[in-house]
């Protein structure tokens, strides 16, 4: 069972960006623990920066994986082409954030790829990615 | 640990209601099981179709209980009073919901809740509880 | 052949209400008269003033009831939980106004219930619930 | 005791247009029946897709005419000059639609002319018409 | 020096229609006193209800009068056909509005033939389109 | 002369409620001493969680008392019901808020109820209840 | 293969219209030129300035000719009647523009027909309708 | 008969100011030849750029003069101030603009004063003024 | 104690203006009354219809007085200045209105202000002064 | 004649991707029966899903070739970079798209750079390309 | 060659008001180490909290001095009658901000007058006015 | 002291692109003018038309160098991402923009990015460069 967990814009400076907003701790280690936490599942990690290389990513595994856990980061906000990637795909996409993007801007409130997905998991932290597994796994 | 879920309007006539939304299976038999799951938890349910006695329960419940799964139903998009009631209270809330909010009418788009609640979990179905609980306990 | 008028809040003022908008008869002697007419149909009558207990009557009648006559005052243009209670149940419910709403407050002018209602009556004074009586009877 | 059935744009294509919505009956037939049920009211009928024509019908019937029974079709959203028609002239005209129109497209849950008329009646199928009939003569 | 009052819906109505806002004086009577104060002018006048035969009018008089007094009714909020029809003759058109459309509806507000007329003239009574005329023949 | 303080929602948590907004008192404690200052005035105090009840209480007391304070809590943004209550009662009603209301979220600029009301009291904290009945009892 | 073109208001003025915009040559010389480019399709013409008469000629044509190519001029944006009859009819109707509607003023941008069309074509000049031929045609 | 032409905002620059909108004259010189064209009335002309020296002017003249002739300038469309000063007033306000502000920037669309004034005249030039006064004098 | 009260724009004509709004008491002798229940207060009175004499005199006052009453009429709704002036200084100002803001037109539900006052009294004639003079003295 | 088909976000996917509303060919094979129907044509063709390598593809051909046929996907709605790039190259482009973008979600009928471009053509399937040429050809 | 600095409302508190927005140094002993940087530029400073001295002041050295740099305050945000006086005046003006007033409330985001100035520059401090300066001098 | 300045999507061809509004000059041979002119700071030049890499850069550069001057394009006023990168990194960033923004199309009015940089500065040509530079090295 292959789930790949792919981050958006920025979310490679988590640990040094705003740690205030989204913790002190780099995803890379996360990423490690939650490895070790589920190891019966062939858990991968990707990420970028640029959206197109993000719906490239979603083409290639989104006909063969059994799911993916997706932080957008500021293209959820933006982004029609990464909503029709999801919508051109198989495989269910669950959404997340580590913070609670409803006590931040109002341009934060609004998703253009919520619909797309299977559903959305906000507000936790780096816990989001775990809750998302296991919605996926269950 | 003592954590309740609260339910607000139409969630009782869960497996009666508009099946195709939201699944066929009666909230109780749900809770059933979800108590089985954790029966280290002391895990308590509520539901009332009238705002007023939600404000109540969160009243009652949010100053000793350790968590509290929140699916305010109708409520979570018009109601004022019930985000004063969390941003009142000390317990944290988890905002969930069954189906996926985001591809249904654009009124249920906007939540008065979110933003004061820990985070938010919806889509999953009635698994959508079992993730706010994990959310919790972690 | 059961079929109940539920009014919803401040509709327990009628005669004495507004009665440049609203008229001065009061519902009850109105109902009394209406009785007298639809002799064969077995009419009942429910007020609440609490969105919650007219959530809950729709649910009690909804589901083995002719038809219901539905004047949900001011709750028609706010209350998402109505709407969804309208959605849940299975017997038609024709949306009436005493008064004609698009010549009143801009807000008054939307409503959150419509959409769920089989058919909508306004304008007529009381003679708004004869007419819906006669639609459902039809 | 004269009364006028008004019917604006596309209504002349009733029973062979989007049956699915209108239903497949013709509107003459309707009438028929109608005029059948109503036998001591001078019941008329007219119909025209131009605007401007409307607006000559509710001039030439709506200062002699006991009342009128006016469904605008698709000028219902957009027409001022017919909402100008009805506050013009000294006939009560009651606002009929077929389908319910709430739950249809946005736009149609505007109506330019509601607020002119004395009341009115939608979603109840070719119905709406003997309803707003017997409105008039009660 | 030809030149022509062109008048909208419900303008026929002038002296019956809403004496309150309008006056009770009809138009022909005026035209005729407004004839007597320009002897030296041809003065010509047409009215419909019918917004194409508006454009119509506009078209046929509007590559060889010197001037067109216009006023829309409601189309004058609701008609890009119209603007347009100003928009491809040659000869000026000066808007006129017997009432102060902004002390009512907010829909009289907006207009989309402004902006094509030469100039506009409104509150005045019947006396706007004497200042019309006024206006062109300076 | 009797007066009636109406507190809705979550207004029964004052003294515990993010008292950086709202301060530390209880409203017991300072109805207690508001009492004390107003010796010859039969003063009484209702709160409730529910709207519904809030209606029953104004329309229980709007025909008998000399004045009414009400704080409407969050129901102040969203209630067409109780705006509706205010308009069918007598007894004159003053709006009251602890916090200066348009310093906080932008849904808290909006009031449903103020254009009922006789008048409105906003930001002086518990303060803003005396300064109401002064106004009553001027 | 009967196909015909329908031009909406101002249309008849091509070629004297505002002639940086619409082009120098009239409707009647190119639709010449057109018919005899596709020689075997029976190619029709009409025009009207009436939005009535636009909605008769879609009724009489759209259940016997092949293809309907429709300008429906300023009406595009305004009219809901139009939009109803090509809903109503089964003729394919293909959208024209001559200009680049998008490149004008922001009410042009909004289309009332075009979801109800089969495709659109604009801002090619008069070659939109030689391409909206091609599009039937195929 | 005393009249006073009251100028707002930079039409002291009339003439210098924008040549290609406002034309070249200056209002010196125009105001001349007005007086010398209406001979038996008092005409008087005062300007300021400051917002509240119009409204003192307004108060100082609006209870003894027969008309007052205003050009509010930019002030138009944000003054408040300046439209109650209007209403505060007994003498007719005819509002005024050089040129037809519906053909430039949105902003200029809206005034708040238009719906405090008798009537309103804009787009002929200077003409503007001396339609104005005709309408007083009328 | 230095308390001062400031009116702005067309409170001069208190007494004069629109009387069925605004009462026909000048503002002078209802200030001499005033003075007269306050007699320990040091107070006095300021108006003017121009914002930047507003401002200035709250800049003059701001630093030493210990209270400013301030009805800032039409400026209250457009004006950013008076709100940045009113956040530069220290004393704090009591916003009021004498007549119920909320039911008048509605661009007079809208501050800029109220979010810098410390708190805001409407609709109680006159008497909001004296409110607004008990809140500071408290 | 060199003309370049660009083809922007998830059209890579044509053929596999939500069928019922793009169709089961994949664009490859419809390349190449369309280059065989041009066979004077030099036809190219470009499919990138990164927004930022489609502007230097724009920049790369837009100043030598002889047209462009640029369906921009999801960036259509969202992109200004795009819109600036058609704006600063000198090749015409024309905008196509594969569905009827105006009978799908509110935001797809926005676009950012259809007035940027020669035309637009939408709603015939992969026979919209085809179009395209017909109107560079032309 | 001669440039004035001209100061819009509050501006006169500087180093005194919302010292941590607008820094604790105030504007003459700033302007005077400016003067001192540029002993070859004839630098004046003038300052009003008055709207309309501010447009006399444009007035007054739009037509003969090299360069204006304009600080409008509060009144940025809703002047017109300011954007009119600088389209009015031949100087070049360059628009200032102390403070980044993008990262402040949202009604400060928006300036009528930043379409009629050269350029602009904020959010730099009193070091604004000296690029702008800069701009002027190169 | 490094300082990059990094320019967003189609400034590559600035000097080819719409030289009306951005100048005949290529930025290569004005950055080599630039550097002349301040010899001392060791100036880098970036360019990219893909957002991502814009991203990347920022990241790249935002903790060691000590100023970054931005001109982000079209994406300034529709990237999130790019905005979050700014939030991310801690070297001042300053903004800048060729074209006076504000007296163009509507959408290029409002930034995503301006409230996350240290200020903002537009209109001045190229010549906004070399001020952003002052600005940092200030």
């Amino acid at each position: 069972m292959k789930i790949i967990i792919i981050n958006g814009p920025n979310l490679n400076l988590l640990g040094t960006r705003e740690t205030s907003v989204y913790g002190d701790q780099n995803f890379e280690s996360y990423f490690a623990k939650l490895k070790s936490l589920y190891p019966k599942t062939e858990l991968e990690y990707y990420q970028s920066n640029i959206e197109g290389e993000l719906i490239n990513k979603l083409h290639e595994t989104g006909f063969s994986y059994a799911g993916i856990v997706f932080n957008a980061g500021g293209y959820t906000h933006t982004s029609v082409a990464l909503a029709d990637a999801i919508s051109a795909i198989k495989t269910p996409v669950v959404e997340v954030h580590i913070s609670n993007i409803f006590s931040r801007e109002e341009f934060r409130h609004h998703s253009l790829i919520a619909s797309k997905c299977k559903g959305r998991i906000s507000g936790f932290g780096l816990d989001s990615y775990r809750l998302a597994l296991e919605s996926l796994l269950h």
